[in-house]
């Protein structure tokens, strides 16, 4: 069985392939080698090279398209023309930081404020959602005087130091320490209607163990779509009980709001509002600038405040006047083009044609999400109990060769991770399920 | 005597003066306090609403013009027209990230490496110097198995959990950690030929500290010209013999070129190089796009390979095709403008400028720094051992209303901070001196 860590390197190139790529591609892998760090990797047997993005579509150095079912960070489509004008007109007059007064960044952060709960009701802009998960667990520990965070098993919040250690699937050998607690979500062989118990319970039991350990639960930190843990999303609500144990027990509930926010789950703004509960801390990052590095912190001001006596807090590039307006124009694009609701039905289109294919081929034993994020999870003979990564990873190699792009996740590297950007449509979902048939047969 | 937290807050908007200020400033004001999280400040008694920026001058809403002598982002000048068309051209095109082959990414990997000593030849790009810094004390911390860092008393480099650990000047209330060991940098009372040993002597004894307390040295961690602490430069070489003890004793030299990097110190691209010293590990942020969100870390490649075998690392809009084209135009404009030899020339005429003040008046005891990061030490009587914030926070209040923008430094929020974009020229530098010499006389 795979190692966690396997989740990222699932669809990674392997220099076992540098023989197999063409000129120009190994040519460039050469470069790559030769001068950029070797901890990030390329995805793909046969590594891509883009040159071009318009929409949902990608395009290669040879003028190959692809249809992009992963990239949401371009969560508008690639090269969003409102998006990319507002950048540039703004980069024309003047790229500063926050210590100067603009009006932009106060009118964007107004209207977010007004997409969250009453109680979340000050903005921290930051540069990445690393930066923002940062900021949460320092939040967190310094109000609560606790140490211990909970998240889930496969979890990735981002790459710094204290972030790393509450990402599990960043991990190749070390072990997480021990003020972090990992839980399982993918609730194998339980009930529908007892799995807000079941999770409740892993909680629980989870802050038993930080209390017994001295740290106490400072938060419990997830994302409400599980993204690397394979996408679980449901039922709606499953999370209820144990947010309302953490917040009992005088922990807090960071939603981290990088995967599922902004209109990505089809039924709200924001993935916790689909299961009707209620963060104290929520984090945001990859599609808030539709790829303008852009991302924020949402907290109650209480908490801002706690830490504030402690130390400052400054993000030179976060809230600068570029990426104010880039983000404004994201937000404004979602609510102007519909996109929640567009993301809904095609979503729930998209999702019933995956379904259909389970039906048909033995080696799906499972569609979950939700909107625009499914996952198909692949298994021997269909038996959920028995997951298929070498299946997984050649079927995203197929699709890629055929044109159509996809990522991996899941604690097994199992899940296929289908999250196109959300101007994806009906014929475009027609076409994905096309070409994943065929990626089944032939893989 | 202040502390060291006010260096951040010395030139800070003080809610008491809000009645003060004009209906249009005041009502931003509100809706900032409204909506934005209380950990930020704005500058100056009166904050200021920049709308516009043209290489070295700013404009506020009502169309008065300031000659920025304190941004450092906007390093080329503002709004800097072939960085505007490399980020706009590549934006239309495509904005993707590192898990994709992009040759721009490559080549500005290569062509920034080659600036470097050969040992340094890998480049991990990142979003902000923060995650770079976080990344080098990770790389540190997993390759010598130490834990300690010695940073210099009133440091700052960064944001992060980790970072903020190791940025002194960030703490209002709290302690540093026991395994973060600071050391002073202002040689008050040492003779020149004295402060190499003095400055060796002081990172000596905090290695014996980090040793008797088991946590070791991971790395003496410093900003060459020491911004924060009151920009410290001279002389030449001072640190080499510390950073030759550091590596003896099993530590790593980590050179944060966040402030000094990009030719600003007119004497190199580098601020290590001036010192002749030998870093492990190169770290990069604000200039590097000059306002678009990309940072680096360069890094001899052993310590990569080594920290790669344990976690991965990933960073969603580091090394992006749009950051990679900004961090191109920006490395050929240095280039192509010639914009080091013109550091050196117009810093050492403003040097000049600025110790002929010195000369005749008794407030500024002291002129330091190189190229165009420069300081002037205010104290009561021309007494350096008597620092004097207040007429330093006066000075820059009296300049903001004059035209003129700086910033403050120094462990006793003593020293001026003179950092202009680097398009500076001598006319710029006679204004400022003949503002400056203005604002002593009105304060």
């Amino acid at each position: 069985m795979n190692k966690v860590s396997d989740i990222l390197a699932q669809n990674a190139f392997s220099l076992e392939n540098i023989n197999d790529l063409d000129k120009e591609i190994s040519s460039l892998v050469q470069s790559r080698l030769n001068n950029v760090g070797p901890t990030t990797m390329l995805f793909y047997q046969e590594p891509l090279h883009i040159v071009r993005g318009e929409g949902i579509w990608l395009y290669d150095s040879k003028g190959k398209q692809y249809l992009d079912v992963y990239n949401n960070v371009a969560s508008l489509g690639h090269c969003h023309p409102k998006v990319i004008d507002a950048v540039c007109n703004q980069m024309r007059s003047v790229n500063i930081h926050t210590r100067y007064l603009h009006e932009t960044m106060h009118n964007y952060s107004e209207k977010l404020l007004k997409t969250m709960p009453e109680s979340i009701n000050r903005l921290v802009m930051t540069c990445t959602g690393t930066e923002s998960n940062d900021l949460a667990m320092r939040l967190a520990r310094n109000y609560t005087k606790n140490k211990g965070f909970i998240v889930s098993e496969a979890a990735y919040h981002g790459n710094s130091t204290a972030v790393t250690e509450a990402s599990p699937s960043a991990y190749k050998k070390q072990q997480l320490p021990d003020y972090i607690i990992t839980i399982p979500v993918a609730p194998i062989g339980i009930e529908n209607d007892k799995i807000e118990d079941w999770f409740a319970n892993n909680v629980s039991n989870a802050i038993n163990t930080l209390d017994a350990r001295g740290y106490g639960c400072a938060a419990l930190l997830i994302d409400t779509i599980f993204s690397s843990d394979g996408i679980y999303s449901d039922p709606k609500g499953f999370i209820k009980k144990a947010v309302g144990i953490v917040k009992d027990r005088g922990g807090l509930f960071i939603a981290d709001e990088v995967q599922p926010g902004f209109g990505r789950t089809g039924d709200s703004m924001w993935g916790f509002e689909r299961h009707g509960v209620m963060p104290d801390i929520v984090t945001m990052g990859k599609p808030m600038g539709n790829g303008y590095p852009v991302s924020g912190l949402a907290s109650r001001l209480d908490l801002l405040e706690s830490m504030s006596e402690e130390a400052g807090y400054f993000n030179t590039f976060g809230g600068s006047t570029v990426a104010a307006a880039a983000a404004l124009a994201v937000l404004e694009t979602i609510q102007e083009e519909d996109l929640i609701a567009k993301t809904y039905t095609v979503g729930k289109y998209f999702k019933s044609g995956l379904l259909q294919l389970q039906a048909q081929y033995d080696c799906i034993s499972e569609v979950r999400g939700t909107g625009l994020f499914l996952g198909a999870e692949l298994s021997k003979d269909g038996d959920i109990t028995r997951p298929d990564p070498e299946r997984a990873t050649a079927i995203m190699n197929a699709l890629r060769q055929n044109g159509v792009l996809i990522g991996g996740a899941g604690k097994y590297a199992s899940t296929l991770k289908i999250r196109p950007p959300l101007c994806f449509n009906k014929a475009n979902a027609d076409l994905f399920l096309s070409k994943l048939e065929d990626a089944i047969k032939v893989t």
